[in-house]
């Protein structure tokens, strides 16, 4: 196999500039897998979800969780994809939730300020951020692959 | 939230033309996820890999899987996803394993006979069939839903 691993360098380039992430849990004996936009920052992987749903409740029983990006060719005859084992802590707490949503907003968002962006669309901030919470991700394990098809393999 | 629900022929659709899908399985009190190219086919779901590691090491002691396809813009204010739970049967016999690989070869290849295209890369047919394996995914529950951002959300 032509696979070669990453540096921890590309690696956190990979996690840095891909659209989206794939969560992979283990709820009630299922694995379940959860496709979500995120923020990789300071060696951490945080999203913004909502406070109910399966997803919430399986996290207080067994918050390991595996994060997954990739990137392939439509032939998948080349592809770089990242794996993330590690341990999510909810972060409820409002003031703290802000600087999470601000880097939310930067990634995803034409970049402005939290407050002024949530005006601007007519929500209620306190709503907003009573009724969601951010999930952070503490890697314990990274590693990184690209990989190369040889002109011989399938 | 406004996500919809897809339909049973827009799922099928969604998952004959992706060109990633992510397994999620459970090995050693942890979720793993991998990325596969894959085929759907008469409502199952296959992938050809090597009959080494720890995802095959995994399988034999837990086949019930989750298999994620999903496609988004990239400020994720659209996407598709559909999830599957199921489990994974291995098809290593040699003449069953070719009808898969041709399935596979029409997907990510010029379409052309499987024996053909083995031999104008100068492999060996027997080699590659006893090295690897089809793993087929009997799909137990399906779904799809589709999202599109509210202005005013985030």
């Amino acid at each position: 196999m032509p696979a070669e691993e990453m540096m921890l360098e590309e690696v956190e380039r990979f996690l840095t500039c891909a659209r989206v992430g794939r969560l992979g849990m283990y709820i009630g004996n299922q694995v379940h897998i959860y496709p979500v936009g995120y923020v990789y920052s300071d060696g951490k992987i945080f999203f913004h979800t909502c406070k109910k749903g399966l997803k919430m409740t399986g996290i207080q029983n067994n918050n390991n969780v595996c994060f997954e990006v990739d990137e392939c060719t439509s032939d998948v005859s080349m592809y770089s994809s990242v794996i993330v084992f590690g341990t999510v802590n909810i972060v409820d707490d409002k003031v703290k939730m802000v600087s999470y949503m601000q880097a939310l907003i930067n990634k995803y968002r034409v970049p402005e300020p939290f407050d002024l962006y949530m005006k601007k669309r007519g929500r209620s901030i306190n709503k907003e951020l009573q009724a969601s919470c951010i999930w952070l991700i503490t890697p314990k394990k990274i590693t990184g692959r690209r990989y190369v098809k040889d002109k011989i393999e399938i």
